[in-house]
């Protein structure tokens, strides 16, 4: 891992890295004693490590005592895009304009996306867990909504390391094998009223997990319209899990 | 409103009240200064106002600056079972003795029970109103799962003063006209694997609410499996919704 950056203000230090070509950022407390939990957050499709969403949630994971990093997932953020990238992005965008269902590309884009993104955050996970404040033996969660999810619930079912994960907006397609296998606790959103994933969709993808523990957060409205305190939400979530391993605040 | 036992411990004052003659209890924060938010509990089949569900829950609302009223249903608590009562719940229970499906009886019972128990809250609403730290004009929200969303739907469903509300785990099949009229924020709870409330009965239920902001909070379980942190979470709910009407604790 190299630190490309490091900045620190408001009690919070940001180390811009990168493990081999791989761009990611970690935020943690700028004073710490102990070890941190460490939550690994996925960005949506067409955003970046650094996205609004991303530093929102960072900032309530932060106050809440936890470590968090983001990288730049296949083609996004500051990695370059592919020709199969390229021609991916052109085909969701005619279809948006057209009015025609995203969702078999989408699945199919970030299925493709998945399949160097997973071993990209195992390699990441490694690196992180050589940090003093990391370490090799505390809780690691994982939390990604839309791409995140994509990206997400291949890489949970096959990381042992990563015992506790919120998920959410995807369709199951491409995801329910990878479900199955996860047993861990999950909390998992989907929008009521999306306009792109069908509700029994969302509600087979939640089905579909292994965990004994799971809950579903459900919430009227569209797509783009997922509550602001379903953040608030997942840090509460990850709290509950984590808690006899961390130190207080 | 006649109160006939008041006690304080614990920074808690519970006052016994009767209005007219049901029995009810109102727990408030001994030390209060300015109007007080005002949850209404409905206790589930089979249990009273003071059943350790209400006492639980009511100490959360009251740590964040509710106070809490519960009334003995019909039948319920204090207050004496009819022949009718009696006939319904020896169905009931030879029902879940022999393994047949209690959810005709429970929907076709608590039904009965709604109609006399919706006018019950209303009267009692009126007289803890009259109560200078109640007020008249400030919020209230209701809260009850089972038999106590029995009561609760078509009580909400009339009742203007009531502005957020709680249900969850019961059948559609009484309640969906109900909800269709009810357009406050609500909260939703059902169990994934209920037993005796099919899946799809319960998304039903749901779905029919006419509320633009609902929640649907599905947690893997049995019936009786609903998670603790969902009481914590119907507290974040009405303090979220009555926070402007709320005076610092």
């Amino acid at each position: 891992m190299n630190i490309t950056a490091r900045t620190s203000s408001n009690g919070v230090t940001e180390r811009d890295f990168t493990v081999g070509d791989i761009p990611g950022v970690l935020w943690s407390p700028a004073a710490t004693s102990g070890r941190l939990p460490l939550i690994l957050m996925g960005h949506g499709g067409g955003t970046h490590k650094k996205a609004p969403a991303m530093t929102g949630r960072a900032g309530l994971l932060l106050a809440a005592g936890f470590a968090v990093a983001v990288i730049d997932a296949p083609g996004h953020g500051d990695r370059p895009r592919t020709a199969y990238d390229e021609e991916e992005i052109a085909v969701m965008q005619r279809a948006m304009a057209t009015g025609e269902p995203v969702g078999p590309i989408v699945e199919r884009y970030n299925g493709h996306l998945a399949k160097q993104a997973v071993p990209e955050w195992q390699a990441t996970l490694d690196a992180l867990r050589e940090l003093p404040e990391i370490g090799s033996d505390g809780p690691v969660g994982y939390y990604g909504i839309n791409m995140g999810t994509a990206i997400g619930v291949p890489l949970t079912a096959i990381e042992p390391r990563i015992t506790a994960a919120v998920f959410g907006q995807f369709w199951p397609g491409t995801l329910v094998e990878a479900a199955r296998r996860i047993t861990v606790p999950i909390e998992f959103a989907l929008q009521w009223d999306d306009e792109h994933i069908p509700r029994e969709a969302g509600l087979a993808l939640f089905d579909a997990f292994g965990s004994t523990e799971k809950t579903l957060h459900a919430n009227a409205g569209r797509h783009k319209e997922l509550p602001r305190f379903e953040a608030d939400s997942a840090v509460r979530f990850f709290t509950r899990h984590f808690s006899k391993a961390m130190t207080p605040a």
